[in-house]
């Protein structure tokens, strides 16, 4: 039996939604190959991105159809609950194959089937593991085919949240806060950055006491000492020094839904200075998340921390957050809406964001984020945690 | 200082053998975005894949260059030797841009300044992270150049292991020794799922007494039940059951090198047929092992597989097994050889294989893999763990 991760009446919403954006650019299928996506139009869940695969979505037909390989298409049986019509599986052989032949060979013969071969198809053409060769090989088997790049559609599609999936966003916020605290416990001189990395990962996945974590598509980063000003180095065997800033940077995730959490400490005393920046830090953070309402744009929630750090004498132009949710690695970022100067995107009601504003300087950084959802009365964050410096 | 993971001489062997392939194929530059390949002529490491990046290999100049998003040129200078000119970051609004901005038009910049922009260029079109998009706008931007599919080029270099690539093979092969360990201890009825994740994993992190490990670019596996014909979902909150068969498989990870595992065992106690049935997977495998030797075809190795399981009367002609090493999510193959029918690749010393093969009924599989160093004796197992059914 299918795992329920929503009732059928949300994947008919989505579809549904699809569908309407799909008319609007006068297209008559879609192919979908970010796994994100995939998951949201059809409960697809699966480690199996490292092949090619994808849903197809066309205006006359009410499911979607699943296309991967032999071995996944009973992943796509307990994680669906599309009809064994719906479920197209290439044979294996198509893996890497060292002969003349591709997935996208199989997915072709499939928008033929479907009678889309000589039709306006939407490609992802940007998002992850819809590689070049994906594209050059459907342009060869359908020469009749007209592509349209519709890479952000199904993913404007997902920024609004619906309840059932702010449940598992708070979810996810309530393990996020768990392993940030684990990781603040554990992090002093001497400690190897992988026993941190270790500690944070066992919360992440034992969850809490109700229920257990997924996978986060992102690991926990914890860039330290001269590394704060690096964010993405992952964990070594170098040991935390006296006198190191720590950034973490974590996220709990439920049923693919993420609540990323950062926060800074210091192994040791804290100069004043640093103590200092992290309270600019702070203050910018709550302007930011202050200005957060139904019916602002995004690039004003970002010039309201600019404002504020301004007032300090400190100058950057930033992007300081964007839409998420729902993820895969190797991002929860849903590439839609940024909070940043430029963007003009207006916040709606159930919108999610990952705030992560942060001040690098020469000898070190200071980082903190929180994960909010647009409500009438403005930003709700969804981890309850402090705002502030740590120390060890 | 950079981090010293391998001595510059053996990534200068590296980018000479590689520049000899591209000679071979005469290739005046080489466009290399998997994360892998990166990493195998840089040094190059961190959570940076989810936006464009890339190295750039000159036939006629020593250094590769390195492009990347501005906040992760750190990162390149913390774990690569690249000189400043060799780090070509570009700005943040190239990032996930609003407008007609992306960052393959600043690779094709950079292309242009080691003028090569109208000569003969490599791309990787079928890996991971290299999109349809990416492609287009080289295209776009470059109309002069002439772009050849360079897709497994550095893979194949990558194919033989340096003594120091497998020294970290063998490390991570402790830890994947480990963390089997920790799988089998937890697993029993009534036990979630994402408990047994959070032991393994634990472990996975916590490496062995003396180093730590690194994040494994597959999570582990753990298909259970009815579950064990889906090898690729992951853990849920579901408790395992007495009668449940569960396949576990993962990998240890020092410095980016896998050495993967997979072990099957059965809640309670195990009906005869599926520890006849098992015998006959051991069997199977210990007959492929003893194929293996240089000289001797990947086909040969798979067939000796299926030559002993055919004396049982099971008739199967799959893939068991491929080339693998140093991987980022979402993959450890390298997708050059495979053990399976039609692949003639000639096994030499140094190679690394994952050989994994199973045998799925419609109640239950059972699965057991190891990963082999091809030796002048033959193969040389690197994880050393009891290869038979466990039980609970």
């Amino acid at each position: 039996m299918p795992r329920a991760v929503f009732d059928s009446a949300e994947y008919d919403r989505r579809i549904a939604r699809t569908k309407e954006r799909m008319a609007e650019r006068g297209l008559d299928a879609l192919f979908v190959s970010d796994p994100a996506n995939m998951n949201y139009l059809t409960g697809y869940d699966g480690w199996s991105f490292y092949v090619h695969q994808g849903v197809v979505v066309t205006r006359d037909r009410d499911e979607p159809v699943w296309v991967g390989r032999d071995m996944d298409a009973n992943g796509a049986r307990a994680t669906t609950t599309l009809s064994e019509e719906s479920i197209r599986p290439y044979s294996d052989d198509h893996v890497q194959s060292p002969h003349d032949l591709h997935p996208m060979d199989f997915v072709a013969a499939v928008l033929e089937d479907l009678g889309v071969d000589d039709a306006r198809v939407g490609l992802e053409m940007d998002a992850y593991y819809f590689t070049a060769k994906s594209y050059t090989r459907l342009q060869k088997n359908l020469a009749e085919a007209s592509f349209e790049d519709t890479t952000l559609l199904v993913n404007r599609v997902r920024i609004k949240k619906s309840d059932a999936e702010l449940d598992y966003m708070r979810e996810a916020a309530r393990i996020s806060e768990n392993a940030m605290q684990a990781g603040l416990d554990v992090i002093e001189a001497g400690v190897p950055e992988y026993e941190a990395a270790e500690a944070i990962y066992s919360v992440l996945i034992e969850g809490t006491d109700d229920y257990g974590g997924d996978y986060p598509s992102i690991v926990p980063l914890m860039p330290s000492g001269d590394h704060t000003g690096t964010p993405h180095l992952t964990w070594t065997d170098r040991e935390f020094e006296d006198g190191d800033p720590v950034i973490i940077e974590l996220s709990g995730c439920r049923h693919r839904y993420h609540s990323p959490l950062a926060r800074t400490t210091f192994v040791g005393d804290p100069p004043e200075e640093l103590s200092r920046r992290a309270d600019i830090v702070v203050e910018g953070m709550e302007a930011a998340l202050d200005a957060v309402a139904p019916g602002v744009t995004c690039e004003a929630v970002e010039k309201a921390w600019r404002d504020t750090i301004a007032q300090y004498g400190i100058e950057k132009k930033d992007r300081i957050g964007y839409s998420m949710g729902l993820g895969y690695p190797p991002d929860w970022g849903e590439h839609t809406a940024s909070l940043r100067p430029g963007d003009e995107t207006v916040l709606e009601e159930n919108m999610t964001f990952h705030t992560i504003p942060g001040l690098w300087f020469d000898d070190f950084g200071v980082e903190l984020s929180e994960t909010f959802v647009v409500t009438s009365d403005g930003a709700e964050p969804l981890a309850d945690f402090p705002r502030r410096l740590f120390t060890t």
